[in-house]
C-alpha cells in the first residue's frame, strides 16, 4: 500500500470531504460541521434554522418556499475510533491511499454530504429559479439514542405543518459499487426486555429453587425456531433475534433467582408489531412463566415502492454509472422511519458499506465523485424547470 | 429482640466458641485458632503437627499410637462477612441475644470446633487410658479452593499409611433440632464449563450470523429436561442445574459470536461422572453443536451405610436428645469428600444450618452443649475402656 502525497488539490467534494473528516464529530458532537455548510448553504440561497436539542445539533436548511419539498437527509456524527492502534492513519486526518480516502466517517455519511452540498451548489447555480425547494435535514444522534435528533426536527415540522415531498436519506446503501442498492424501504424493528423469573437457591437443593434458566429455554427454543412470516415483494421475512441473555450469581453452586433477555424483532409489513407481542406473549404465558417484559418501539416499517422519488433515483443511477440498482428494505434502521410516518417518499442511497463503523473507514474518491453527480441528476429529474 | 448484658460466665465451650468467633479468620486465614487449640490439646496428651500449604494452616493432632482412629474434622475458617450494615451485631464480635451466639462461623462451624474440643478434654480427663487414638484434622480453607486444605492432609497421612478409622466432620449437618439429621454421604459433584459457538453479526442481517443463544436453548431444555436416574436407598436422584449462562455484547443490534454456560451434577451413586459426561456430549453433539467444555470434578459420591460410626453417632444423638436422626446424603459438598477415599468411615454431624453462610449468623447456646455432650457419649461408645 503506497500513500500518495498529495501535492495537486482535489476536486471540489474532495476538498470538502476532508474538511468534514478533520472535525471530530464523534456523537453527539457536531464540531461545527453544520456551522461550515450553513455557510455555504446561505451563500447560496437557502434559510437556516439551527435547532439545538439538549446534546444535539440539528440543522434544518431550505431554499424556496412552494412544494414539492427535495430533502437531503443526513447526520455530521460519526462512530468512536475504537482502538486507535489498529488504524493504518489516525482516524480524524484525512488520508488518501490509492485512490481511497481514509477517516472516521468517510463511508457513515460524511461522504454523502460533502456529495449533497456540491450536487446542491451545482444545481442552483445552474437552475436558480427551480421548481419547488431544497432543503437540508442534518443532526448529530444518527449514531447516538436518535431522541433529539431527525425526530424532533420532524416534530417541529409537523407542528407548522411543514412537509417534505421526498427525502434522499445519504446512509451507505450500496454494497459492491456505488448505486448499485437503493434501499427503497426498511424493516420495523422492536426490540423486548425481558425478564423470567425462578427461585434462588443452592445447587444442592434443587428442590428448594426453581430454576429460570431452565424454564427459560424451551421459550427461547420455541421462539428462536418460529417462522413469523415469508416476508413479501419487498421484504425479506420477519426475523427475531436474542440478543443478550444473562442470569446467574457467578457462584458455580447457586440456581440464579432470575434471567435477563434482550431481543429484537426486525419485521416485515405482513406483521404488525403488536401480533408480533401478542404472539411472543402467548408462548411465554404457555410455557407456564413468571415475567416482566418492556416493549421498545425502534421504528415502523416503511416503503417507497414507486413514485418520483424511486424513480428519478434509479434512473440518476443508471445514466451515471450505466447499471440498474437494486431495491432492497434489508438491513438497519435509519433515521429515514422518522421522515417516512409524515408521508414523505423516502430511499436511502449512499456509498459502499463494507468499511462503516470499523477501524480504517475509507470511501473510493471516485464513488464520492459518481455520487455527487447522481445525486445532482437526482435534483435535475426532480426539480429543474 | 434484646440484648442479654453477660456479666455471668459461660460454660466452658461457650467461652471457648466466643475466643474463636473473634479471631478473624476468613478463608484462609486460621488467625492462630488453630494455634489456641493445639495448646489445648497438647496439654491433655496430643502430638501436633502443624502442615502449612501455601496459603492455607493445618493441624494433624493425634492422642494415641493404636488403631481405631477417631477423627474430628472440621475447618477454622469463616466464609466473608459480606455487608457488615446488614449485621445486627459485629460479626467477630461474639454476642448473645435471647440465648443464640450470633457471630461469623458460629455455625459454621466454630461452634463445632468449641464442641470438639471440650468433649475431648473431658473424655480424656474421664478416660486417659482409652483405647486406640483421637485425632483433629483442622484446615483453614474448607471455605476456599480446599486445594491446599484437607486434602493435602490425607495425602501426608497416605504417604505415612496413616488411617482415620471413623472421622466425625463437625458440618452443621442439622436442620430443625441439633443432631436431627446425620449426613452420612455424599452425592458426587461434577462441573462443565461449556461455551457454544455461533457466528458474531448484525441482528439486521441474521442471514449471516448464527445465533449462538438459537443453538444452546434447546439442547439446554434437553438438559434439563431429563431424569438422570431415580436416586436409590441412600440418595436422592441425580440433579442438573445451570448456574450461569452468559451471551450478548451488550448491545441490542449485535448478534453475539459465542455463549457461555456453566452447569453442575449433584450426582448420586447410580451413576459415575463418566457416564454423565458421555451423555452430555452425546446431546451437545446430536444437537449439532460447535462447542468447548472443561470439566471439574469436585468429588466422588461416598457413603457410610453402617458401621460403628453411624450407629455411635445416631445412638449419642438419641440418647442427649431423645430422638433418633436422619439420615441424609442431601445437600453440599464437605471436606468428608478427602476423607472417605481412604477407607474412613465418614458421617456429618453439627449444629442447624438455616443461618451459614448468611449475614446474623447464629447459633443456640443450648445447641453448642448439646452438641459437645454427643460428641463425648461418641467418643465414650467407641473409645472407652
Amino acid at each position: 500500500m503506497s500513500t500518495e502525497q498529495q501535492n495537486t488539490s482535489h476536486s471540489e467534494v474532495i476538498e470538502l470531504l476532508k474538511d468534514l473528516i478533520s472535525r471530530e464529530s464523534v456523537t453527539p458532537e457536531d464540531a461545527n460541521c453544520q456551522k461550515m455548510m450553513a455557510e455555504r448553504l446561505s451563500a447560496v440561497g437557502f434559510d437556516i434554522e439551527s435547532m439545538v436539542f439538549e446534546d444535539t445539533t440539528n440543522m434544518w436548511a431550505r431554499k424556496g418556499k412552494e412544494y414539492p419539498v427535495f430533502c437531503f437527509a443526513g447526520h455530521t456524527d460519526v462512530v468512536p475510533a475504537g482502538n486507535l492502534k489498529d488504524w493504518h492513519t489516525p482516524p480524524f486526518e484525512p488520508t488518501i491511499i490509492d485512490g481511497y480516502m481514509h477517516g472516521r466517517g468517510t463511508a457513515d455519511m460524511k461522504g454523502s454530504l460533502a456529495a449533497m452540498m456540491v450536487a446542491t451548489e451545482r444545481f442552483v447555480t445552474k437552475y436558480p429559479d427551480h421548481k419547488g425547494s431544497i432543503a437540508f435535514l442534518i443532526t448529530s444522534d444518527e449514531e447516538g439514542p436518535f431522541i433529539n435528533g431527525t425526530t424532533r426536527v420532524i416534530d417541529t415540522l409537523e407542528a407548522r405543518n411543514e412537509k417534505i415531498t421526498w427525502a434522499l436519506v445519504g446512509e451507505p446503501s450500496s454494497t459492491h459499487k456505488v448505486g448499485d442498492v437503493i434501499k427503497n424501504g426498511r424493516r420495523g424493528s422492536l426490540s423486548g426486555d425481558l425478564v423470567i423469573k425462578g427461585i434462588q437457591g443452592h445447587v444442592a437443593y434443587p428442590h428448594l429453587a426453581k430454576n429460570p434458566i431452565h424454564l427459560a429455554s424451551p421459550a427461547i427454543a420455541e421462539l428462536s425456531q418460529i417462522q413469523w412470516d415469508k416476508g413479501n415483494e419487498f421484504f425479506p421475512p420477519t426475523s427475531f433475534q436474542v440478543s443478550n441473555i444473562k442470569s446467574g450469581t457467578g457462584a458455580t453452586n447457586v440456581v440464579p433467582g432470575d434471567i435477563e433477555i434482550q431481543f429484537n424483532f426486525r419485521y416485515s409489513t405482513e406483521v404488525t408489531a403488536d401480533e408480533l407481542i401478542q404472539r411472543v406473549l402467548g408462548i411465554l404465558d404457555a410455557h407456564g412463566l413468571d415475567y416482566d417484559i418492556e416493549w421498545t418501539y425502534n421504528g415502523l416499517p416503511f416503503l417507497t415502492d414507486s413514485g418520483d422519488l424511486v424513480k428519478a433515483a434509479a434512473d440518476a443511477v443508471e445514466e451515471v454509472t450505466r447499471y440498474r440498482p437494486e431495491l432492497l428494505t434489508t438491513g438497519g434502521t435509519s433515521d429515514g422511519r422518522f421522515i417516512a410516518p409524515t408521508g414523505a417518499q423516502v430511499v436511502e442511497l449512499g456509498p459502499i458499506n463494507a468499511t462503516i463503523h470499523k477501524v480504517n473507514e475509507c470511501v473510493k474518491i471516485e464513488d464520492v465523485e459518481l455520487l455527487t453527480d447522481i445525486y445532482e441528476k437526482m435534483l435535475e429529474k426532480l426539480l429543474a424547470k
